[in-house]
């Protein structure tokens, strides 16, 4: 069984090493290839082009940055869809558009191709350790077909419908986040002006009907300025703009997502942090 | 031991409950006896106001809507101050005006009078089942010596320091929850309008890094249009002006908190429905 998987950042590494683990042949391909060098080292092959890595492969998985990459990787010359065949199942698990998605399932209906939507949760812990949630939509049949490669690389594995349902699942998810993200930073900030001691205050708040993952996880880095990325400020960003795009699509008006995206569009855009951790919007407040 | 007790709202009952099972003597008034039937049939005494009820009491607990009532039954004719003693310790449990609790314990200094501050989170269940979290300010003696009388009322009893630091405290666990409650209402609003089966994103997003209590409690109620309050709308939105004055007072700006105080100010005022429970927020999204 050969796996294509297209996409070797921190996210693909997790994956890619958990199915070599489990005996698939995998071949990658990266935009930049230095950055394959974990899995190539691991034994994974390395394919020149999206389409090199589509070739022969069974199924063919992509993870990689922004909406746009996944039309490159697809739609673009020595793209997936340029070589694949209706024996395959192509499966994107980035967090992208559900438009975009929705745009490849139709291409690939019309030219008899199994296509799968599904993006994840659960950071680069659960990438390595192969607990990530996954997030499917697409034909049925075919989500059958992946489930076994799904149960390598998570451990909650849900089906959400038609083509792009499982990018609308992601988003309701990351909308969810940005309300945790935003009072957690706020609460802290509170806190901090009005002389709490942090600590006390984050494992106190934690223990009642304020309680949430964001707080537990990033709160104590936080308190030890760690900004490093379990996930990039940057892309959240991008998925809070897609999830507004679509609820305006939806004629859904939703003032808080809107909030917890201008700010940030101060981090990212302004500031220039889209590179620390979404843990770094306290950035804005701290004085 | 004898505690005087002023409010038998839905807080108070659970707490009052505790404290007559626990062997309290305890003299309860409430601005509306019919609510006092409960605790007085289980073994409380009535008092014909809040200086009634602080007479020859041990300690001098109150529980109470909104900051005016806290002031009204400390300041106002037949309040507790009026004859309260420097024997007795008071201790104000409303979640209220961290400058309210302050003005009280200038007050208290002055007349050498004992008081704490100890908002508590947890809700009518918590109340019921003596697992409230206090979050307690005031002066630290003052504190071992109420400390028998919250454990009785709570599993978490954490000292943050000076007066109004209980407040504070509590300020920040408030701005935590709107924070999760904007996020939920949103979350599940797009969820619903992209035609996502609830009952699996509830479950599928709370099991990841979107997880949290609001979530986990408030998410299931939502789906079977259960508006009932585990906590009265009109409250938090006291809460969460409150909050904002303070963050004013401290020159903190607070974007995200005062957003969702303007969606709860649109339910509590222009929807009418401060006395739903606050997952009622979902209705301004619900088409």
């Amino acid at each position: 069984m050969q796996i294509g998987f297209i996409g070797t950042g921190v996210m693909g590494t997790g994956m890619i090493m958990n199915l070599l683990k489990a005996g698939y042949e995998v071949k990658v391909f990266n935009r930049t290839k230095a950055h394959a060098q974990t899995v190539l080292k691991a034994g994974a092959k390395w394919a020149d082009s999206p389409k090199a890595a589509t070739e022969n492969s069974d199924f063919v998985l992509s993870i990689v940055g922004f909406p746009q990459d996944v039309e490159e990787i697809y739609f673009g010359k020595d793209g997936i869809l340029s070589v694949a065949t209706p024996k395959q199942v192509l499966i994107d698990m980035t967090t992208s558009s559900p438009a975009i998605d929705r745009r490849i399932a139709d291409y690939a209906q019309n030219a008899d191709l199994h296509v799968l939507d599904a993006p994840v949760s659960g950071g680069d812990i659960g990438a390595r350790k192969g607990t990530l949630t996954i997030m499917v939509g697409g034909d049925a049949k075919d989500f059958r077909r992946a489930k076994k490669i799904f149960s390598v690389l998570g451990s909650r594995i849900e089906y959400f419908g038609g083509p792009g349902m499982g990018q609308q699942a992601k988003m309701a998810n990351q909308i969810m986040i940005a309300g945790t993200m935003v009072g957690m930073c706020e609460a802290l900030a509170y806190a901090r002006a009005a002389g709490l001691d942090l600590d006390q205050i984050c494992s106190t708040i934690n223990s009642g009907a304020a309680a949430n993952w964001s707080l537990e996880n990033y709160g104590p880095r936080i308190l030890r300025q760690d900004y490093t990325p379990g996930f990039f400020a940057k892309h959240f960003l991008k998925d809070l703009r897609i999830a507004l795009e679509e609820a305006d699509r939806m004629h859904l008006n939703l003032p808080g997502t809107d909030r917890a995206k201008e700010l940030y569009e101060k981090l990212v855009v302004q500031k220039r942090l889209g590179n620390d951790g979404t843990q770094a919007l306290v950035k804005l407040y701290w004085k």
